[in-house]
């Protein structure tokens, strides 16, 4: 810690020497005889109707989305949307609206949906149909929770350079609406119902069978989404969410819950294709899974000192519990800090002070839940899918394994996974 | 309790009956021989480039902000910009960064800032002046909360219609950054150095003098909100977050932290003009407030019958632990459900389950925070400023009482200060 000390010191006097060499051209004095060193501004931008009404961005951010999985364009296959967050221009917890990911079951459209219209059905074997308009779900009891939603398909190949490709379809928000067992209470579900089944406005309807226990448990038909209405591209006017569990299951665009009493095999399943339904529900939920957003693939270390390694890390489970760092290649670990509140469910901020000494290494975080899950190495995540075969057939799975960083002496950084 | 729980399946059994008078045109059969009543989608919005980049909201949404006190324009004064969040638009506690209040000190202009450019001088009575790039903020350790800002003019008048007029001069956002603490520490402040100055890029410099006690607690040099880079209404690339203390005191496009031994009076002072800095420094702290949001000034419930009142509250004071609804204009309360984490300084979302039986009545809210303040009645707040005679003369101060929503027979909300 006293080495850390010296070395922050070190920085900040490297910062002040560096400072010395701005140019001080256009600067005013203010406050007294004092120089401030940031120049004044080029310009200043006239306050105007437009400015009031919907604020926007600066012209010098540029982070953006991009099409998932190294595609040219969103649709060039012709067949589903699917775009990644930048995970790598990250801060805090929240994904900005306009930066979350999103995919489509199939179909690459998004509904343009009148609210005004919109109906939500909630009917099979309940007591009670019951048939919602948007205004009657905002008069009900409401809650907020920080929730991230992770497509299963979210993993790092060799082939990628950037988080934003490893990582980029998992995001976080602040999500309001009303508890799902709130609905499904007043309209009575039968005893021997074991499933509910919930389809969107998507031209293959998006349904996804999902276990009672967890509709009963912390399901949520949300209207808001960071502080305003659900956008477009997330579900408006309404998603269904269901915290940890796979993206596919979190409904856009829902118009109908159908309570069942069996699995009903639909297109969403190729995810997590079995025969054997207690199988199929066991394999919903989002293992511990953590990434370090800087430093991370494709960045440029400036040169050997400190720095503050952060990432995000999530699971399924709960709350993440802690976060280990190794900066060896994954043969020492020690703990991160965790940043803020560590929500159940939701992208947890954590960070760890380290001291760059210039040679290359492997920095690698792996996410502990409060469970008591651990994060898999990639080696035992590629020997899991080599023994169940019924998964690997169709497809690998979630990949929640670790992720491998190589900082190489120049200071680049590099994906690491073979 | 049973009697809510009663009321609400009536309500729920009216949505079910009204929704059976839903047409049922254009819709198709899915999952089965069930018959959905959300109407298909009157468009579907191909994926594009332009809508992968950056999402966009609703064309059906069109919640904006308003210039600030009833003005025809942002800037009719020619003075300065200030604009007003729409809460009653307002879900869960996240104020959306587009839809972020604002106010500029003097001048109608956000200065247009190349973040590359742009540096944080710390200097004065310390022992290491120290010049930032907004590179080197970024290395340093951060930290990740969630806090409110408000105008000390943020007051309802008799005149005002909705809460966007009454109470719009308030947010709430994800805020990151680095602890001005870390930076003065390094620094190596002097010890008889007692207060600090901040100074931004505006025209009138909007320094403010904040106490080395708040300094060394719990300010935040700011380059993140709600997950991305500070917006530039909001003080891109750099803002000052002083927890809890009047708005003007969170210094936006900030260049400059002046380390000094005495109250600095500066222009920002009109909002606590005194002689005394002793009563000036006690001035600064937003005290226990809280807003109805629905039902508010100009909405209109549909009829008797279940409601969920919802709303906001917050104090500079620290965390809000307890907020209490009347619905007989003040003669009674009950406590409100607290919704999600309080934090400390940030706005906290509260509800309370209510049965309205179409008479007129008289909403209100009050907050109680951690420290035990209490939210004032309009007469307590009137007393005061007229024996705090200083304050008086120049301007009311702060306006923390408790704001009165009258509900009509007919349904319709009104403003109910005299």
């Amino acid at each position: 810690m006293s080495q850390k000390k010296t070395d922050r010191r070190e920085f900040l006097k490297r910062s002040a020497a560096v400072a010395g060499a701005v140019g001080l051209g256009a600067v005013k004095p203010a406050l007294g005889q004092d120089t401030p060193v940031a120049p004044e501004p080029g310009a200043f931008i006239r306050g105007s109707d437009e400015m009031t009404a919907y604020g926007s961005r600066s012209r010098f951010v540029d982070s953006v989305r991009i099409p998932h999985g190294g595609r040219e364009s969103p649709d060039s296959f012709g067949l589903d949307f699917h775009i990644a967050t930048p995970l790598q221009d990250s801060v805090g917890e929240i994904t900005p609206s306009s930066l979350h990911y999103m995919g489509t079951t199939r179909g690459s459209f998004v509904p343009d949906i009148d609210p005004d219209e919109h109906r939500l059905m909630v009917h099979g074997m309940v007591d009670n149909p019951i048939v919602f308009s948007m205004e009657d779900l905002k008069r009900m009891p409401s809650v907020t929770r920080n929730h991230f939603i992770e497509c299963a398909g979210n993993r790092s190949r060799s082939s990628h350079t950037t988080i934003q490709q490893t990582h980029g379809m998992t995001s976080n928000a602040e999500w309001t609406g009303v508890l799902l067992s709130t609905v499904l209470k007043e309209a009575g579900v039968h005893a021997d119902a074991d499933w509910v089944v919930a389809e969107g406005v998507e031209e293959v309807k998006g349904a996804s069978s999902i276990p009672m226990t967890k509709a009963m448990d912390d399901c949520l038909l949300c209207y808001g989404m960071n502080g305003e209405p659900v956008r477009p591209q997330q579900g408006f006017p309404l998603r269904l969410l269901a915290p940890g569990f796979e993206g596919i299951f979190n409904v856009k665009w829902l118009r109908r819950i159908k309570v069942v009493d069996e699995y009903y095999m639909t297109y969403n399943d190729f995810g997590h294709l079995t025969r054997d339904p207690v199988n199929a529900a066991l394999g919903y939920q989002i293992g511990p899974k953590s990434v370090i957003t800087y430093p991370s693939g494709s960045q440029q270390l400036p040169g050997a000192g400190f720095y503050e390694i952060g990432g995000l890390a999530w699971s399924g489970g709960g709350r993440v519990s802690r976060v280990e760092i190794s900066t060896d290649g994954g043969r020492s670990w020690k703990d991160a800090d965790i940043r803020g509140t560590a929500h159940p469910m939701a992208h947890t901020r954590f960070s760890y002070e380290w001291e760059w000494d210039g040679s290359e290494c492997e920095l690698q975080s792996r996410c502990i839940d409060e469970i008591g899950q651990i994060q898999p190495s990639r080696q035992q995540a590629l020997d899991f899918w080599s023994t169940d075969g019924e998964r690997a057939t169709f497809v690998k799975g979630q990949d929640n394994s670790i992720q491998p960083w190589r900082i190489a002496s120049d200071g680049s950084v590099h994906n690491a996974i073979s």
